[in-house]
């Protein structure tokens, strides 16, 4: 499976990485906004060893169709910006070139932008692509279904730097359907980032947690996707449709 | 629903104030090897309001089939003993009353004898009837199944007194198929009991854990499934086929 | 040391077992509000082995000089309310008997009182009297001194029933000369109790937890604290003056 | 305070980062043994903005005294190996420059040579210069010594990979007088590393961990110590000593 990359910073970076080091994934090229390291090769720049392409470009120097006329690829994975759909979502749907969008946030008009572009080719969407919390979502979704008269709570913690509440522990909530009022956020040091969600039975407690060791659990979660993706028609996936699958005997 | 429950020591009685405070059950009578407090009612021992009878039986002065004739029950509950089932399992299988055992541990012919009785009757047992516990099973296997190359360890916790590896964990063990070197006991002051399957990704770390507040989530999770044995066929059931088809959309 | 307690609701009978298996200090007597129990001895009301008299009486029948004259004790132990000092302290002050209290909250005028009847006798006052707690707080408070700049939440969970927050939370927070704001307050299922003082530092984290089994805790402190108090002359005592001398090499 | 550094693996390279992002020590050098990066700067290698020199020497080009003699520090630190000493050590004593060792384990005959330099001038070595970790062994030895009878029991978590038991743990064993079956080893994933003490009383739990989130930890554990090396005489120093005087009032 032959892929592009959108997006170079931190998060790019560590993606391109596990990318790199995946058989069944060969990562052809990847777009950024930047020039910095314009036509350097990843494998190179990151010191990892591998037959596989990856070479940089800038946006400003080539478009996205000319691209893909030269390196074609069968999955565009975006880890760029929520404006960068625009750019490439009509030519990836003309050609039939899968979309992975990990862009934790989006405005309504964008997640309808990508529902249109879904009627000719697969998108799809994850605001959080760890496999971890993912699962974490589903498995206390079951819980509560078993259990619908639990107490849940939801605590994230993150680095002391980190403004806003996490996105994620919004999204787990949402799923749960339990009030914003029930997300504890916890801002210390250097915490790199932990979900925990408690669930309170009058006699025993569960306890769901997730922590994050480096940003490249989100490549990971990104060639999760992408093998699962292979065989999928037209349409608009989630991740909870990708992983549904597997919750059965 | 009718129930009898047999055993009244330390987690009989945390089970009987639970039943007697469920209003989906009705504790008929408890049946006990000892004589100390027969013929007196549960609500009042325990001070508890309830119109339940829950009358302390001696099982030296009543047999069972007696007590079936003159406060027959649903549903014969049993937290006594390894052994008790020879007391009561034949007589509960020509009345088709169900069997529900809680009992930690069974020899091989044992299980054979309960899986005989099952064919006239519905049967079930679970080594550990917390919910909590059993939902946790599931749901690390279902994470093994997305992602077969996680390590698993389990660590359990106990008071310090407990002298054996918890049976709990070498079940959670051997239905993740996982080697009981993996299983870590710690032993410290009075901790009443916790469980955490550990399941390390290279880039994150998912923890299951479980944690007792006290006997009485025993009742609760034989409350549960009392409840959906209700409308089952004769036959042998354990805690994953009741919770099964809750995991799914 | 001869002891007498006050106050027999669930923490008292907690406290009074715990006493009464401590061979260090032998239990004269409870003197509670209620009429329940009285005159009746609390080893045979809870079951326990032991030569220690432990006479229940109330308050409404003997006054405390009666019962100082007919079953004189070293120390009076107040697990009762916050009122009740009033009815003993002058006269324990006046005979020398220790005060040793663990009411959670006391008005500041009634800590003006304690401290009054300090001039005569020794008083002790600990809202929280329980080893673990009070030790973390010195013990954060140390590393807080050695590195001022980490950040730090506190973290209380506690049963859904907990309305407020948790006040022994509120104490260290005021220890640690923190927000209150940083008091993070989960409300789920049974959770017993559990504090958790998380220290951020930009490459590690530090997290000191103290989880609550049992109510006997609160004995175990009590009997800690009044054997430290055996020689100590009359005065004002708080937990940190009787824990400090342990920290040191 | 002028600092040189020795060695430039993984490690190196986060303290060099945490040392030049200090202001109060100037980075003057690194020596290293390899080639690598020969003679260019730290600052511009790492890219971090920095007025300190940081120059990047090979031990094969360039002897210890010669370097001394050009770019004089105060303090020497080692993240090298256990053999580096011999090849700095006499040097640095000679001229009174201070060495601090952050090497995780010496053979017995090198603590004694450590011991010899010590007689000319402060000499410093801590097994792990996490701040962390040692405020925690200091902290669990204060509460064995409050309260001496609790069950202490040491669990370390790291990535699969690593091989042995954490030698920080059976540090942590030893400090605390326990034995090292009690100490439970856990290999998951991609963990950077977990410590925790668990000290269990009869009716509460303490427990004290550790969690590691980056390497760059060791750089202000070695800021810390250096700092606290400034005004000592010489001798030989171990991380207790320099922690001891803020565990008081």
């Amino acid at each position: 499976m032959k892929a592009g990359l959108l997006g170079f910073g931190k998060t790019g970076k560590a993606v391109a990485s596990v990318l790199l080091q995946d058989k069944n994934i060969c990562l052809e090229w990847v777009l950024r906004k930047s020039h910095k390291l314009e036509h350097r090769s990843v494998p190179e720049y990151l010191g990892i060893e591998s037959d596989e392409p990856g070479l940089i470009y800038s946006i400003a120097d080539i478009s996205i169709s000319t691209l893909l006329d030269i390196q074609p690829v069968d999955i565009v994975i975006d880890f760029a910006s929520s404006e960068a759909i625009y750019n490439y979502g009509e030519e990836c749907a003309k050609r039939k070139v899968k979309i992975l969008s990990a862009i934790s946030h989006y405005p309504d008009e964008t997640i309808q932008f990508l529902k249109e572009l879904s009627k000719s080719t697969v998108v799809f969407w994850a605001p959080n692509i760890t496999l971890g919390i993912n699962y974490l979502i589903i498995a206390a979704k079951y819980l509560k279904k078993i259990a619908p008269n639990i107490d849940i709570v939801i605590v994230e913690e993150h680095f002391k730097g980190k403004k806003e509440v996490s996105g994620t522990a919004k999204v787990i909530a949402r799923e749960l359907d339990i009030d914003e009022q029930e997300i504890k956020s916890i801002r210390a040091g250097g915490i790199i980032g932990r979900h925990e969600i408690i669930c309170g039975f009058p006699y025993q407690t569960v306890r769901l947690v997730h922590e994050s060791v480096s940003r490249e659990a989100f490549g990971n979660g990104a060639i999760f996707v992408a093998l699962n993706l292979a065989n999928k028609e037209p349409g608009f996936y989630q991740f909870q449709e990708i992983l549904l699958p597997y919750f059965s005997w």
